[in-house]
């Protein structure tokens, strides 16, 4: 379908301008500047036709009128602090460049969502969870901003939000979830490809390690007589490390994100030692065999160091798959309007995509990140790759609309 | 010799009243406390018939009036904090007892010593360096109590100590120095010995590791793109240990105090990852073999990791070798004493020995501690170790002075 990609790309920079911050944006969930952005948004949906509004929780909808079945289309509008300008907004911007150009075209069929706090400034997920009915009144009364300290409630109250209805998925209304982000990886730019087709969001099995020694004098206890959680948490971890890599598949990843030891004394025998370790992927049967891998490991390697090894599970969300319908829309797009140009990939970071198909079949679509960056106010990719992942969204938009069955 | 052991182990438990702590003390350097034992000791070497005093640094000495030569007896008087009643106690202890044992058989030829801060309150070994003229004023002018932050320079001014005269080794004087101190270690108790005959003290050579990598996203970024800090060090420190195994003999130790990666995020790779370590042993041939398999190792694995590792040497201490006319005049003790009793071995603490083996032949023997414990106020050793470990050292030192050529 016919979009204007100058338009598209004339919206996102003017929407970097509402908390400009160097090249990228500040933007946290709530702020005066994420405000702003979010009414900058309603007006731009009403002005594409829609129906549009900020609902109680934070999320901006935006309703076809017409009647008839839609497309879900979004993201998110709020930055990370001090990050970057396409970071869910470019999404967003994708969608309402669509929900406008159909109206153009005197057409419809798509809602549009910007769901509130992808970036996880109060809680994880608070819109798209929202939105699906997956979100407490108990997990909301908790959440607070991690960087100031207000809570929900009080933000709610101050953004004039507060007992506004909140947006509810209608499975009698939506057919799809589509939605467009930057990769925040290298596997397009190293690849070569300028278009990810994503097959899953993986899920993430969060775990605290810790490596119970017993603390001693550095220079007096011999080598044989130690129970050094220091050196036996470096053993344990490169032992994960190995076993992970000889049955992991190209895509898993796994990271040790934390370590310490205790006392953390030059010439102290540590006695005790904790790490924080995550694996991802989007193959359940998979992710089960590297937490059998690890809790095998944990456990075999206690007594050989002398010290008690507990693992401890803090985390196991589920891998969210795109639907294949979606999946093939998206590649056959790419293909017309780039041969060559697609990868099918998963995506290892989580978006608002892994709760919306727990309702409705999804999928989403990458485009390049210049050297990987996010969570940077370095951010970026290059205008034509932004325009030519809007123009084989728009296409898969367009491709859907014409099937009924989905 | 004969000395009275009984008065020996009531001196130790008088002096443990002073600071008392549940079954330790509490004597840091310059403390009320500490001053107070330093004072009982003045006391108790008077009566020994030795002129006795505190130095303009907190050295407590003793000296025979009688002429000739002398063998230097000592140890330290203070605690660490909250620690045990006879880490430095029990070896001023002795000494007195021996002082004490010659006056009342008429005879002489041992000066006492209770060197300041062994424990490094204010500083490191200040005590034993001024006494051997290895601490500068500079030195003096920097140093400061590490828990209440009182300068070296204020305390001595509010002990009534600044300006008094410094006790100075006297090398037409001082045959040799003779150390009794507790094990700290778990060797003795180990192996069922009851004695040990100290074959040197370690040197201690410190290095602090960093391994730079790039700080990425925990989920887009595939294995094979990391430049991971964080498993980065711990495959290195895993190689240093390997290779350390290796090539160490059974008294080498290392450790890893401190190990922590930064952002110390979850979902984060590290980007920098940093290690305190250090090894010690008393062959400084194999010191620097193992500073060369250290600096090898880190240089090998820096490209494998996509890493850069920086390994810098904070620290390299000397070895201290005992006398081995002393190592054999503790051993023939031991052996009439308690056949089979005595063991050779290195000390992997340091201790003011260290410093006085720079001016003269010294030795030390160690005697066991339960369960390997000291620094805390558990630590303890058995009376009857305690007695035969003050005959052994009392008999040594009859030896000692019946060989002029020392």
């Amino acid at each position: 379908m016919q979009i204007n990609t100058a338009r598209l790309l004339a919206d996102l920079r003017s929407l970097a301008t509402i908390g400009a911050h160097k090249g990228g944006v500040h933007r946290p969930t709530f702020s005066d500047d994420d405000m702003r952005a979010r009414h900058w948004l309603v007006e731009r949906l009403t002005e594409a036709g829609l129906e549009a509004g900020i609902d109680g929780i934070g999320n901006v909808w935006g309703r076809d009128p017409r009647p008839g079945r839609k497309i879900l289309l979004g993201s998110h509008i709020e930055s990370q602090n001090h990050a970057g300008w396409l970071d869910g907004a470019m999404g967003v911007v994708y969608a309402l460049e669509v929900a406008r150009s159909l109206a153009e075209q005197g057409q419809g069929g798509v809602d549009v969502m910007a769901f509130c706090d992808e970036e996880g400034h109060f809680d994880s997920f608070i819109g798209s969870r929202s939105f699906i009915g997956d979100y407490t009144e108990a997990e909301a009364d908790a959440a607070a901003d991690f960087t100031t300290g207000e809570s929900l409630r009080a933000a709610l109250v101050r953004t004039g939000l507060a007992g506004r209805p909140l947006a509810r998925v209608e499975p009698s209304r939506h057919r799809a979830f589509l939605e467009a982000h930057i990769e925040q990886g290298q596997v397009l730019e190293t690849t070569g490809r300028r278009i990810g087709v994503v097959t899953g969001i993986v899920a993430i099995w969060q775990y605290r390690i810790v490596v119970e020694g017993v603390q001693n004098h550095a220079g007096t206890t011999p080598m044989h007589l130690r129970a050094d959680a220091g050196m036996g948490m470096v053993k344990l971890m490169a032992r994960i490390d190995a076993a992970f890599a000889a049955i992991a598949r190209p895509e898993t990843v796994w990271t040790a994100g934390a370590m310490q030891f205790e006392p953390a004394s030059k010439s102290i025998i540590p006695g005790r030692a904790e790490a924080m370790f995550q694996f991802r992927d989007a193959d359940v049967a998979l992710l089960e065999r590297l937490h059998a891998v690890l809790a095998e490991t944990c456990a075999a390697i206690g007594p050989e160091l002398r010290c008690k090894v507990v693992l401890e599970q803090l985390g196991a969300s589920r891998p969210a798959l795109s639907s294949p319908v979606i999946q093939d829309a998206l590649e056959a797009a790419a293909e017309a309007r780039a041969p060559g140009s697609s990868l099918r990939m998963q995506s290892g970071a989580g978006h608002d995509a892994q709760w919306l198909a727990r309702k409705m079949p999804s999928g989403m679509v990458f485009v390049p990140s210049i050297g990987g960056i996010s969570h940077h106010w370095t951010e970026d990719t290059a205008d034509a790759d932004i325009a030519l992942g809007a123009e084989v969204y728009a296409d898969a938009v367009e491709a859907l609309l014409a099937r009924p069955e989905i």
